[in-house]
């Protein structure tokens, strides 16, 4: 992984990929499969929603700290897995084969097969809407990303993977933030 | 439009696809860009961020109404017209050459070019996030909208459409809600 400077990362969630997001507890590590994310600012401020449904919740709260991995259209099946068992009775990275890497600043782990992965830490917990408010602090990209794809959740088991790529950054030049 | 049941709502952010939101105050209609939204829960509750410096923000104070509406790949230019210039000097519905259709429960109206609408009511506006949440009490959806793609923002001017799409309904079949 490559760093990827902060002022970009917020590009990484603003198009709303299928998301992983681990955490950790001491040594023991997890992951779950996040797909209602948003951008909140460029700077960048991060939101997910979950709840105490879910076993990450609990080191969200303990830690205030994660990692939000963008994996690959190629990994699909390995991101439905992590969303459909529990960090309560499996150890995740080992079942579903990834790797987890040193962060630089959290204690939550990147995982190295994701396109790429975003340093955070809570800065906010809005209870009564289960919202986790995230700020980026550090961002990591595959240098070979340009060939792989992110994929999107429609949220009934059905998926949509990237396709064509196109600019209109002519149109919008007043309304790009600088080093973006 | 047809109407869509709305435990199918949530499917058309969940996917984070670029939306267009209008208002309405009186008879003065507006519309903004927006891709920073996210799905909250299922019913479907959902959220967006804007602030006082986009004028339509002053209408969802006032009004606590709105509608999200889809557009379709072949609309983008459209799309960034209407986020680059503000409804304080513009009548966008006109300068865009879009059509706004009566909404049933709520004043904004929908975008009948647009391949869905949500008719959305604000349940709470979290001021320190700029953060505003939206209960979406009816859905629409353009019959034809099988063959129409959606478009995702990167945020630097450049936007990735919609590519092919997958199922792992299969193995996903205990975390789908029903009627999804």
């Amino acid at each position: 992984m490559q760093e990827l400077p902060l002022a970009q990362a917020f590009k990484l969630i603003e198009p709303g990929p299928v998301t992983l997001v681990t955490t950790a507890v001491g040594r023991r590590k997890n992951i779950m499969t996040i797909s209602w994310t948003m951008v909140m600012d460029f700077t960048p401020k991060l939101a997910f929603v979950t709840g105490p449904w879910n076993h990450s919740f609990h080191a969200l709260v303990e830690t205030r700290e994660c990692v939000i991995a963008i994996p690959s259209v190629d990994m699909s099946k390995t991101v439905v897995g992590i969303g459909t068992c529990s960090g309560a009775d499996t150890a995740k990275f080992r079942k579903f084969g990834l790797t987890p890497t040193k962060a630089k600043v959290v204690k939550a782990p990147l995982i190295a097969e994701c396109i790429a992965n975003i340093e955070c830490r809570v800065i906010d917990h809005v209870k009564r809407h289960d919202l986790f408010v995230l700020e980026g602090v550090r961002a990591w990209m595959d240098p070979d990303a340009g060939k792989r794809r992110t994929f999107h959740a429609v949220g009934d088991g059905t998926f949509v993977a990237d396709g064509r790529r196109f600019s209109h950054r002519a149109l919008m030049a007043g309304k790009i933030p600088p080093r973006v």
